[in-house]
């Protein structure tokens, strides 16, 4: 397999998951104060991270938990957002522009600043209440945060269990959807290459609902979009069936993301209707992965990770079918905007 | 002018305005009774109008108010609608399907409900605890309600005054706008037609900022992709920003929708960089209309309004470029799905 190092991967998870005593600590402390609401802030891929524990927690918790566009954060504003808030950020960079005013702006009204860098000593550690260093695992960490919430709050009883489950087990599950994926994910590259080479203009139309839409949506517009420069439309399952699906065709590349919780009847709706208009599509289930030790009832509580392990391997060999280092960028940090 | 009822439009305005104290009754009730959240409940274009009228109060308000997926209600749920709750919807048919079974959910839980349904007697009826029957102007009718909100919330003390200058003067300038934006709009829909024929799979990006946001989303899937069946591709401002950039080129079709509230500088900021990458790019501003008597202050909460009146020109120029009457549906409600 080109690019993997599965030693590497697990230790990446693992690490994150040890990270849960700090973590505890900190949710631990802003529980015992007391706030008025929590607030995932972030911009592109990090504000689509905050929309998945968003969307995670809004069935299950009667907790205040919003997420908040950094960029609109610092026009619009939040009247509710107050000194009694708290305002939970991740940052690969820990300079991202809109991010650094942001979250100034935080401090200045008051709130309490959780944030997750993935580099120490940034610009942003100076407005943190508490930091977390550790790289990647942008999500694992926002549901970290959320399942101690929860359990703080009385609302998740099978925390213990579930801990225990996902430290001994996630990190190598995920290393083998990774694997298992590898083989399909090669083909599927090829697939798009030859399709792009012959239609550049039409965009790849990506699907999904629940904690999949966050990842459809920065997975469509900062991998492909960013990264690799290939069109996509990304859509909520839901609302495809009010609008969107009637610019689809037999030949329209189409790609459904399936997770497994409390939305999967909205891209189930979806995968029974695809077929009846159209023959070029794909459907991702992360149903269809193993994930050994993880029990059925946790596993909507990550399959957007599984989604995420299946497609890192298709942007490995997208880069290499398009000849297109993922790093490029045109225009982004290029120059002043 | 084509499919141009000048009377006919300054009559529905005019209409929607003057519901004014029936609205004002329903809104004092449910602020004496007291509620834990406002819920803007709708799907597909109803739920981009539930997210201009969260917009327009965030910033301004510290009301609890947000915007509910029917489809996601009905799936992941939201713990924090409660029997103390208020539920805003408008349904043009009052017969949506989600919608009805998200409204029946809603009742179940017992939250007070507060419809706005075009049509007098349909199946969402029932289920209202307070009706209010008019057609069209969704988000006019919104607007009315989050304004009265906030002046009970003694957070809209220009509120007479407002509401004076908008009854007299707001139906004559969006029919104004529409007069002056049609020929504009002619040459436009000719552009479209004929870059479309050239290039059928590219889709059309549609960039919008902060009420513009909801129209922008709408816009580009309500009426081009379903009703019209042109590609296109919606982002926000700020998004398009932090990832949707990097496929932009030189011949690429961009439309920015600059609207006048308090992201007017996010898009101004695209306005900026479009330029640089981008020779094949339309930017509809509405601070380009006149809209004779409305205060420069009060312009950025109606500033959707122009735009939508803009549009309005523009399918119907599309319409008959395209031949494409906006009636016909390929899928929706033609079957089962």
């Amino acid at each position: 397999m080109i690019k993997f190092d599965e030693n590497e991967k697990v230790e990446s998870v693992k690490g994150a998951l040890a990270l849960r005593p700090e973590i505890e600590k900190v949710v631990d402390k802003i529980q015992n104060k007391g706030f008025d609401g929590i607030y995932f802030l972030g911009i592109g891929g990090t504000w689509a991270s905050g929309m998945q524990v968003e969307v995670y927690m809004r069935g299950k918790s009667t907790l205040p938990v919003f997420v908040e566009n950094a960029g609109e954060f610092l026009t619009t504003g939040n009247k509710r957002l107050t000194d009694k808030s708290v305002v939970i950020f991740s940052s690969v960079t820990g300079s991202t522009a809109e991010m650094v005013s942001a979250i100034k702006k935080v401090k200045e009204i008051g709130a309490y600043v959780f944030g997750f860098i993935d580099k120490p000593n940034t610009p942003l550690h100076e407005f943190c209440d508490d930091c977390v260093s550790y790289p990647e695992n942008e999500q694992l960490k926002f549901y970290m945060v959320a399942n101690r919430l929860m359990h703080n709050n009385g609302e998740f009883p099978e925390y213990e269990c579930y801990n225990e489950e996902m430290e001994r087990f996630l990190p190598q599950a995920l290393v083998e959807v990774e694997k298992s994926a590898d083989e399909w994910a090669a083909e599927y590259a090829k697939e798009i290459y030859e399709y792009v080479k012959e239609h550049p203009d039409m965009p790849y139309y990506f699907i999904g609902a629940g904690n999949q839409w966050g990842a459809t949506y920065s997975y469509a517009m900062c991998y492909w979009e960013e990264q690799l420069w290939i069109r996509t439309k990304s859509v909520s399952a839901i609302e495809f069936l009010h609008g969107t699906l009637e610019i689809i065709e037999a030949e329209t590349p189409v790609t459904l993301f399936m997770g497994e919780d409390e939305q999967r009847p909205l891209a189930e709706r979806v995968s029974k209707f695809l077929p009846r208009i159209c023959k070029n599509y794909t459907i991702i289930d992360s149903k269809e992965y193993e994930l050994k030790g993880i029990s059925e009832e946790f596993r909507g509580s990550v399959s957007h990770l599984v989604m995420h392990a299946v497609n890192n391997r298709v942007d490995v060999h997208l880069e290499k079918e398009f000849r297109h280092p993922m790093v490029i960028r045109r225009y982004y940090r290029q120059f002043e905007y």
